[in-house]
């Protein structure tokens, strides 16, 4: 293999992947990147963990086609590191690598490129285009609800499904959750979604898929089957596999019936949950709400520091309450509000609370209370 | 105690103290921030690690003089998150403080205000003024080299001497060294540091000066005795126990008959440097430098990765010779050198290497070589 490839290019395309690549590896080849040089010209440069596969197709002059394996954290810290607009080549001998760019030189070790693990797609018979944006917006709203709890597995990412939604028609929705928040985004069914099998996309499928869409207008092409999802940018395609269990059904925890309506400044609202919740213990951050007549008293007693209150106007005609809520978990909420006003939907100190910005909005969130 | 302070004002002033409050205290005074508030108007915050002081005097309209102890962190971590352009009120009543400011209000428990540990400075004979700019020098070019060593507690801060420098005249010398490097600062000698004591500055004083410097221009007067020093900046003045210890005699390590000459260009030569370490392990980081007429190759080998290897063009007339040295310590030192030529004064493989821009620069720098 002999390819001349600039080095812009590459460190971008090593950027995409070496984020796939674990940083600690039992099995060796998985810390290596499989750079392919095709006679045609253009490299594929393709890593994984073997839960998430990334393959990225890049511009290069190929001498010689060929395939290597190299460490892909090795190989971004050096094109990190190689002079800007330098042209970078690669030649493989003799179970090494040569890198030139410039007057470095670099000489890295190698594995057999048949060692080299893929991800057997199958068939991925269900197929429909998402604009990047609503992707964004999916990923944006629900990602920071996800649980980390290993234990709960079949919580550990965002669970896609398709619906009937009554006037609206068909849609599909992404929901997170952790047992103390959920967030869903509700958007217009893409053609060619219909029928396709629940799925839950692993976190770390999620994450990289973000970082990916930072980078892409347009749309893309997403594949898949009960057990693997296929996003396709066009230079870059994401294959994972999807989570194998069962996500809870959700929906029995929106609550439906909650009487007591709030409206206000999601922006004052924030910062005053912010400033209280600073003297909160770092275990708890529980923050109480008293609610009356036009304005909510946040409030928050530490044994330790003393307490902090602080009064936000609010739209509010129904009976007065006291609730109390995780601060982090309040912000997290109120972050993903863009409008002016956002609805709380309470209905008592001991019930799931309904968060929205309208009855029109794509996303939705339930908050579990916490006793304060 | 009630006072009304700008909110930006309290949150710069509470930058700088509560840098010195160590995040653990044994002694929980320690964790907290001296608040006075003058008759006259104005507040004067005081913080304290027992080795280090810091009092700052900042406006504010005073309604009833008073002094109270409150966490320094918690305050601090309250004033980034008030309103910008907010009026912050202080008011002291029954072992708390009351903090209003908007719609927000804080009680926070204090500590009395005897309890609050001063360091008795004594008398401070030696004073002389320094610009805020030699000052920065002094501490850039040298702080890197300050041993982290617990147990060599007298390598850990910056070394400050008076002495006759031949044709130079009278000087003061800055020095910190790790056993490994050293590095050395010399500037005329400011009237009234004729006769000083030798004293060595710890590295947090040091670390909490650089901060400070970084708001000032014009100068800082420095008064100091054997066992303390003291930097007034005017509205804060910054005070620090010295080390008691007796700084090695450094200038025996500053190689004076290196007959072998590199001069190269300084950002070549740590780009150089910087990527060939790329590969090496992390624990050794040794570059190897093989002088040859005109030009210096840099090499790593690493019994994991592989190898690398850069040619630098550079000025060496000299005998050829290889050598080796620890990358980042290298690199530290080229990333002072601030013209186009930097020079290397070599002797052989196992002796201490000379650094430095050229024969009139103020910085000097010895680096030991290592076995590669």
């Amino acid at each position: 293999m002999k390819a001349t490839i600039e080095r812009a290019v590459l460190l971008r395309s090593l950027g995409h992947v070496q984020s796939v690549v674990e940083r600690r590896n039992t099995i060796p080849i998985l810390s290596n990147v499989l750079i392919e040089a095709a006679a045609g010209g253009g490299l594929r440069l393709m890593a994984t963990d073997l839960d998430l596969q990334i393959v990225e197709t890049v511009d290069a002059a190929v001498d010689q086609p060929g395939a290597i394996t190299v460490s892909a954290h090795t190989l971004f810290d050096i094109a990190r590191k190689l002079p800007e607009g330098s042209q970078v080549v690669l030649t493989a001998a003799e179970g090494k690598v040569q890198i030139v760019a410039g007057r470095a030189r670099f000489n890295l070790q190698t594995l057999p490129r048949d060692d080299f693990p893929v991800i057997a797609e199958g068939e991925l018979p269900h197929r429909f285009s998402l604009p990047a944006t609503t992707l964004k917006t999916i990923i944006d709203r629900t990602r920071f609800a996800i649980s980390t709890e290993e234990t709960r597995y079949y919580l550990n990412g965002i669970f896609l499904h398709v619906a009937e939604d009554g006037s609206a028609g068909p849609v599909l929705k992404a929901a997170a959750t952790d047992g103390h928040r959920l967030a869903r985004v509700t958007v217009p069914q893409p053609d060619g979604a219909s029928g396709m099998p629940d799925v839950i996309v692993p976190r770390k499928c999620v994450a990289e898929l973000r970082k990916l869409l930072d980078e892409v207008d347009g749309s893309v092409e997403v594949s898949l089957s009960a057990t693997k999802i296929r996003f396709d940018f066009g230079a870059a395609i994401l294959t994972s596999k999807l989570i194998d269990g069962t996500f809870p059904d959700y929906s029995r925890v929106i609550p439906t019936a909650n009487d007591k309506l709030l409206k206000l400044d999601p922006r004052s609202f924030m910062q005053g949950v912010d400033r209280v919740a600073t003297i909160a213990s770092d275990k708890t951050r529980a923050v109480k709400m008293a609610l009356d007549r036009d304005k909510v008293t946040l409030s928050v007693t530490s044994p330790e520091n003393g307490t902090a209150s602080e009064e936000v106007p609010g739209d509010y005609a129904a009976q007065g309450l006291e609730i109390g809520f995780n601060a982090r978990y309040l912000m997290d909420i109120l972050g993903q509000i863009e409008g002016d006003l956002v609805e709380v939907h309470l209905a008592d100190a001991g019930a799931p609370t309904l968060i929205r910005e309208n009855d029109e909005s794509q996303a939705l969130y339930v908050l579990m209370p916490m006793r304060v």
